[in-house]
């Protein structure tokens, strides 16, 4: 249903990598399209390889250094770089930076119900356990 | 494709009221789900009343101050607010401060090719009309 959503409405979820704001997920407005997410990776930290099976990605860096994965390519991201990501395709995020880091992340189709989110970690298989294994050490 | 989109590579778009930054589209990602745009207002501009028939939409503030109508609601948004919009749902946005705003515009689903965004003016249509007229000079 469609509604204003101030920061103040923005429900936070703390992890010890960082924190999601849940801005739209199905459960809050109803979508059936759309999953935003507010996130702050905190530095030396990140979202590991991993893929959502049957939506599609677009991750814009609000501020801070992001070390992007897409698949086995790499770019370093800042401030108005972002990346796109096809539903299947493992990616993972890492910051690289002094700083927090903040990302629009935004998800879709949703899936029905709760946060609309569905995510596979591929973290621990190869190739990515080893590629996140040779990562220069920030 | 699943590709990195650096800031550079957004193509801009400009309009007598302000500037897309197309960011994801079919045509330039091949994302079947999600359109997302950089949009600037300037200031006593705006996105007059319309509506997308089959697309919801985010739209979340990044700088400077909108007042954002959905049907016949209002309120003024600052930088960390947004509204979601339900597909079908009559909006506007007009920039009320001194400065260019800038949003991060996302909708989804894409249409097919192109842009992937679809719209319908109803800005001459009642009771949009006479809502915009009756506005308080900004």
């Amino acid at each position: 249903m469609s509604r204003f959503v101030k920061a103040g409405d923005v429900r936070h979820e703390t992890f010890d990598w960082g924190r999601i704001g849940w801005r739209c997920t199905p459960d809050t407005t109803g979508s059936t399209q759309l999953v935003v997410m507010d996130v702050a990776i905190e530095p030396g930290k990140g979202h590991d390889f991993h893929r959502h099976p049957e939506q599609d990605e677009v991750i814009v860096v609000s501020s801070g250094q992001i070390e992007q994965w897409l698949e086995r390519d790499r770019q370093e991201l800042g401030p108005g770089d972002s990346v796109y990501v096809d539903a299947g395709v493992v990616h993972a995020s890492f910051n690289v930076g002094p700083e927090t880091a903040q990302l629009q992340v935004i998800i879709g189709p949703a899936m029905p119900g709760g946060a609309g989110y569905d995510v596979e970690d591929v973290s621990d298989q190869e190739p990515w356990a080893a590629l996140a294994r040779a990562r220069d050490p920030y």
